[in-house]
């Protein structure tokens, strides 16, 4: 993938215009929100469009290479979950979103509720009342794999955002959200 | 104050929807965000309005009032630091807010912090990396107070909230915040 990427190591607001200025666009401020909050994306979703619904693309362990490793701060081999989903709303997908998640780190029902897959991680976290907080790590645009392509059946690029969720000092979840730079413009 | 409240027992996706059909309106997306993040207000003003200030009204220590004890689960008698304070953006007042802290919950650097009153409490749980869940509590329409009409310039109905911060299982802060009905209407 082709990303023309923006690490977020000062304030995300700064970053979000560093961005527009790089490609001379203007985000919507439902764009800004959904770039740079730093609590549920799917709580926001569901009161912006009804109540929204997650597809699973797929899930599966896998042992963390050096890079995965990096990202959850784990060993190299220590077994991560994989988990890509689509987000719908309106019956239309609107956000793609792609975790690694450190399963061992999360209590025994979350687990089994993440293995499950039905239920959106944002979702989860208030379910089992987890205190946590979340570090965006890099804001970005980039050209869609054929498979986002596909799903999404658009050419455009696509804005991204990764980030971190951690409890008790360890990151228990790294995600990468993505959509459409055409999406979220309008109110409706 | 004649407020008109929706205690949230549901989802907030439901009591918006609720309130908007209670009072025919219409909420923006933004406002829909400010009503319904469990993140930092701050850090969304500060993205979709460049980086706020905050404006200290009032800050004193009291003793916890039964109604206040309940609010931060506390006992009566004990101490609450009381602040009050607005959020001005492009040189004007956006968001009143009105907090309770459980000052003995938080960190010493925290509490000295907090005593300062200079920096929003969305950007010192950042700073001091605070693990934390938000639960908001109510979302109503109100008129606004004598202060609020002179401080906004305006007799509109105002819309809050109201919710709690919890760290370590222990609400450390209330905080209601609230802005006029008019206001994040439109993107600018």
């Amino acid at each position: 993938m082709n990303t023309k990427g923006s690490i977020v190591k000062n304030e995300i607001h700064n970053e979000i215009k560093k961005i527009e200025a790089e490609h001379n666009l203007h985000f919507s401020n439902t764009q800004k929100v959904l770039l740079s909050i730093e609590g549920s994306i799917t709580a926001i979703l569901d009161v912006l469009y009804g109540k929204v619904s997650i597809f699973t693309l797929d899930q599966h362990f896998e042992r963390a290479d050096d890079e995965k490793a990096e990202m959850l701060n784990l060993s190299n081999g220590d077994e991560v979950h994989h988990r890509e989903v689509i987000i719908f709303g309106h019956g239309k997908p609107m956000i793609y979103a792609r975790s690694y998640i450190a399963l061992p780190r999360c209590s025994k029902e979350a687990h089994e509720d993440i293995i499950k897959g039905k239920i959106p991680i944002g979702r989860l976290l208030k379910k089992y009342k987890v205190e946590s907080r979340r570090e965006i790590k890099e804001i970005y645009i980039e050209e869609p794999s054929a498979m986002l392509k596909e799903l999404f059946k658009t050419d455009e690029d696509f804005v991204s955002r990764d980030y971190v969720v951690i409890e008790h000092g360890e990151r228990i979840m790294w995600t990468k959200e993505s959509f459409p730079i055409s999406y979220f413009k309008k109110e409706i």
